[in-house]
């Protein structure tokens, strides 16, 4: 058996696991940022027609998920593994749309890093042999998250400016090997780090340092060129996070600054759309590569991306005991041919 | 690249991961039940030291990580991934172990039936050349668990004859591939089966029927003879759940019953020790493989195993939501040369 590992962390794929197909699904609020134009589907109502917003985020999963099988002419009996994640306890929006689908079932959290998580996996099972179709998919919503996390929405919390907006939204993504499409070339799994932010209203500044740590393992690893991508995406660093990433990486010397963008700065008009640091959440970054990303690289508008899910790992309980918040981030590298 | 596929949804490991180190940990009550020789370690507190339950079973999580490490004369930086999971909101109690470790961690989800996820997922990427060594665990807490997911401890609260007991331990593994030891041969994924049970307090019956479809898939894929095992162990259905399995696989014709045992019953004395319908908590098999099945395993008294976690996806939410209880199980086999 061939080892597949390159450097210290990072694993070169080598059976060509491409993604045949994807779909994002967003709320309203997103359907009306920069991105509006890229996403499969817009919703005009975030309960989705279901009850409460626990079954509407899960809906959401399950209509990307059937979404991504009818473009790629597959049905259920042909996926042998659904990989996925969200932000909510015990992941029942995601488990819900499994039992619905009838596919195999692996969940996965890794808070906002979950995309990125699910992607690193579904590859290396693909590449290995272990399954012939997996549908990775993650999923956030504003109302899920908000009353979970932070306060009831009816409250009507004032947040600070450090603060970044739950992104309500999901994606999912096809992976094959050795087909026409993207191929998923490297991964990179993150360390839990911790440099010791407590404010879960500054999660950008929590999370920075776990997007430094894998960025730049990758870079170590495989001695690429940062230029040579068309496109380093982490998600989600808002404002503040972005930069202190970019500056540590800087200070490594790794200068990413040509090709960096966070997708919560891609998905919102920051201003206009008064979402303080940008958009956040499992479903922030599933989205924006599964919408925006991977129409891109379709039209060979990019050939080469990096995507860097970032997690925060702290719980409301956790912060009431007063913990620091640990931090995680999962690199994919996605190349054209 | 070769298919390991056997039939629909089994997967065969031709590379020998093999679990070369694995580590238990139990509580005082644990460690006054049946298994209490075969565990490693036994606290006399379930504090653990620490200033919070969840603290301490994060670092019954870190104490299993270490000692298997040390066991294998392996360090830190030898650990290609850790993969594994818990019962707590947003895995605090791994991911804080995790911080601790610095190994590259992936966070997975899927209740009482992490530990065979992990093991699954462990598996896959060893014998796929991803990873030489991966640390594979779960954990749970009566104390985290308990007022998380039903009242807190102070209230004292009567739980009906069907409700299980949720065990304080972890444990752990070591895999890598073509080492001396036993080795997972096979693995089966379940699929996420909800037959509509809506009792939190009978959750035997609500996982039974999804352990029942991977232990059936299993024998379906690959022919095997139950009678060849010298243990089939469910973790965790309990009393009720056990028999509804058992008897639901016979109407298949499948018959496991000379063979067959659960976690939730090996645990406890359940009448001594007031546990009603048995152990639960992802603890159970984590604590009962990684103790009593492994070091069984060695000795050669045992030479072919199936473990099968079996997970219930509620939340309090999706309870409070009246919603029904869906649940998964995932298969591994384990053989002795």
């Amino acid at each position: 058996m061939e080892s597949k590992r390159v450097g210290k962390r990072t694993v070169k794929l080598k059976n060509n696991p491409t993604i045949i197909e994807a779909t994002s699904i967003v709320g309203p609020k997103e359907g009306k940022g920069p991105l509006k134009d890229y996403f499969d589907i817009i919703l005009d109502d975030d309960l989705c027609g279901q009850k409460s917003w626990e079954l509407a985020e899960s809906k959401m999963i399950q209509t990307v998920l059937e979404e991504t099988m009818k473009k790629a002419s597959k049905t259920y009996q042909d996926i042998h593994y659904m990989i996925g994640g969200d932000l909510i306890n015990q992941l029942v929006p995601s488990s819900f749309a499994a039992r619905e689908l009838q596919i195999p079932f692996l969940g996965i959290y890794g808070a906002c890093s979950t995309m990125a998580e699910g992607m690193c996996l579904s590859s290396m099972l693909i590449d290995g042999g272990f399954a012939d179709y997996i549908l990775s998919c993650a999923s956030s919503h504003y109302c899920t998250a908000e009353r979970q996390f932070r306060y009831p929405l009816e409250f009507g919390n004032q947040k600070p400016m450090t603060a970044q907006w739950t992104v309500t939204g999901s994606g999912a993504v096809l992976i094959s090997p050795n087909k026409i499409g993207p191929k998923i070339k490297y991964v990179t799994i993150g360390k839990v780090i911790d440099k010791g932010i407590k404010d879960g209203n500054n999660m950008g500044a929590a999370m920075a340092p776990a997007a430094v740590d894998t960025i730049y393992s990758y870079f170590e690893d495989t001695k690429d060129d940062p230029n040579s991508f068309d496109i380093i995406a982490t998600g989600d660093l808002g404002v503040i996070g972005k930069q202190i990433a970019q500056d540590m990486l800087k200070e490594k010397g790794i200068d990413i600054s040509n090709v960096y963008t966070d997708c919560g700065l891609e998905i919102f008009y920051l201003k206009e759309q008064d979402v303080h640091c940008g958009g956040s959440g499992c479903g922030c970054s599933a989205s924006v590569f599964s919408g925006y990303i991977y129409k891109k690289l379709l039209k060979k508008e990019f050939n080469k991306v990096m995507l860097v899910s970032t997690g925060a790992l702290l719980s409301p309980t956790s912060t009431l005991q007063k913990q620091t918040i640990p931090s995680v981030a999962h690199a994919v590298v996605i190349e054209n041919d």
